[in-house]
């Protein structure tokens, strides 16, 4: 392909976008691709045109692309009422040849459309965890749509946000690296809150400070429960070939048995302090034999098992020495025996989440020759 | 692309592959090629062709793919002279569309030869460092083939072996993110030397501990000078946009002055130790501040500036807080402006660099449609 500079649009490639939930993920991803539109098409020649936007009650369809700066007004003043049907119908027929459907929701429905749009050819990129770790039928129904209509489904933001984890498993695998286990604290929140947790800080007043510094879920018990850490431990297991279940990770919740019936909100974080000796008392064991808690999920591939639970690390791990609400994440392998790859930063945020979106796309955009 | 896999040949897209000097790495990536060959066919179509083998001195050219598992014999009772015109000519005319050709040597004069490869439409890869940290102008020129002869000339496993640090890097650029400073500890053998060096444990014990292990080149300045890392700093500054030469960088050499015209190693490594207090004050200065030495090589895009020194990082530190002889990036930009976004790991070794090239060459495939 030769791309004259004096002129992008000669060689330009196309690609039709079509956004389902302009939440704050979506929105942000939106914004980036404005930004850039304009260098990606001098240096690519790479035309990103947003042809749909749907939330949950409105869809702006359009035949030209969507103003970038403007979509949003749009929408507001939107009077079509939001189909995912109409929505698959309007990117099947598009004009343009190559289509990629982006889903921002945390929904468990929008996921189910993922199998007919790659059978269309539209490739799906999202940052939602449902279908990595969803029912594995379903996985593996959108794999093989993947694999025999060649559309890409990719997922890089599910675990770590914007960090390369997804890409470097995947890349590893292809190489023919073997991967013995993948283990990390994969929440920005639990990592938090156990940075902020030792001997003498009660375990209850640091989920209120996470909580009141927004760290959490409204419900903090969401968090605590360990699912969303068990989510991304199910996506890393799936591309490690490994064919599980949610309900097969041994899950160590941090939601006190008795607190889990709890009704509301303010109840259980009235309750929790009941629990603070408890807390008090395994972090002071971990203390004094030179460990800090932490909150790991582990993918033990060669064992065939996955858990989520609260681990005491040595001091001087890696593990032990996160700060703020960093993620990490350690793949130890054939290739990386002695000393496992290591992958540590924010793997929360608009920004980084939608940023992880956006390399999705440009490698779509990669595989179809931009 | 719809990809039959009973008849995975259906839709298979055959790329053929070049090796310029199949030493250590080249023969390791070879392997890995010939482990993995029937599982890219199979799953991915792709059909990794090697028509091409050169050392210095024989190189085996053919019209048929060559055994992967015997090519060496081929190429030892070869008895046509190495010539990279006739390479070059043997790929030009190869009626294979789509050719790589992998550059495994450390020569200066390979990379001579990308540029004219890439105007052929053959992509290069390689885990050489002469191309991008040598001459701006010949770097800027290959760049400038590339983009616009639309071959990919690709290097992640100049910087950190198999470590994501390129591809990372890349995808943060075209996202959008803004690189503030790239900073690290590139070098495996120094990370090694100062994980063991500390008050008390005189260097050149250290170094001659390195050098028995065989950590170090067979003369263990060529480490401890800093060049090899200035010239990963440089490749990163690059990539980071900025027209910087080697001679730009600030390099803080290990090699005593007095002994850097030394003649030979025996008389270098015999005198080492009379600059043992020197290095013994530093050490213990930095002990008495709660600090640990190490040997960093920064890249401050915001200050258009690059370093390679000897700091004093507090013990706290991720780069203080090292083993064996593992590498380590941070990135700070933007979006990951509170925390950086940080890579460690082995960053050297036969089977891990091997790795870097054989991802490269994946993403080449990728960018093929495979």
């Amino acid at each position: 392909m030769v791309v004259d500079s004096n002129d992008p649009k000669r060689n330009s490639l196309p690609i039709a976008i079509g956004v389902v939930g302009p939440g704050l993920i979506g929105k942000t991803l939106l914004s980036q691709l404005a930004e850039q539109a304009g260098r990606l098409l001098e240096e690519w020649g790479l035309e990103l045109q947003v042809f749909g936007v749907t939330n949950s009650e409105w869809m702006l369809l359009s035949a030209t692309p969507i103003s970038l700066k403007s979509w949003q007004t749009a929408l507001d003043t939107q009077d079509t009422e939001a189909s995912l049907d109409s929505f698959t119908y309007h990117f099947a027929t598009s004009p343009v040849a190559d289509r990629v459907i982006i889903d921002c929701t945390a929904s468990a429905e929008v996921p189910c459309h993922y199998k007919k749009w790659l059978t269309l050819g539209i490739h799906v990129i999202t940052p939602n965890k449902r279908l990595g770790s969803g029912p594995l039928a379903d996985y593996l129904a959108v794999k093989e749509a993947q694999h025999r209509y060649g559309a890409s489904f990719m997922s890089e933001a599910t675990v770590g946000a914007g960090l390369p984890v997804l890409s470097t498993l995947q890349s590893m695998i292809k190489t023919g690296d073997k991967v013995g286990r993948i283990e990390g604290i994969f929440s920005g929140t639990l990592s938090f809150i156990f940075n902020s947790f030792g001997p003498g800080t009660p375990f209850s007043e640091v989920v209120s400070k996470a909580k009141a510094a927004g760290y959490t879920e409204p419900d903090p018990r969401d968090d605590l429960s360990g699912m969303d850490v068990a989510r991304k431990v199910v996506i890393l297991a799936r591309e490690c070939g490994m064919h599980i279940e949610l309900d097969d990770v041994e899950v160590d919740s941090l939601v006190p048995e008795p607190l889990q019936s709890t009704s509301s909100v303010l109840d259980f974080m009235e309750r929790l302090p009941e629990f603070d000796a408890e807390m008090e008392a395994r972090s002071s064991e971990a203390a004094e034999a030179g460990r800090k808690l932490v909150y790991v999920g582990l993918v033990d591939v060669a064992a065939g098992t996955c858990s989520v639970t609260l681990q005491a690390y040595p001091t001087d791990h890696a593990f032990a020495q996160l700060s703020g609400s960093d993620n990490i994440i350690a793949f130890s392998t054939q290739r990386y025996s002695q000393q496992p790859l290591i992958i540590r930063g924010p793997g929360a945020g608009a920004e980084v989440t939608a940023a992880g979106v956006f390399s999705d796309l440009l490698q779509v955009a990669h595989s179809l020759g931009a």
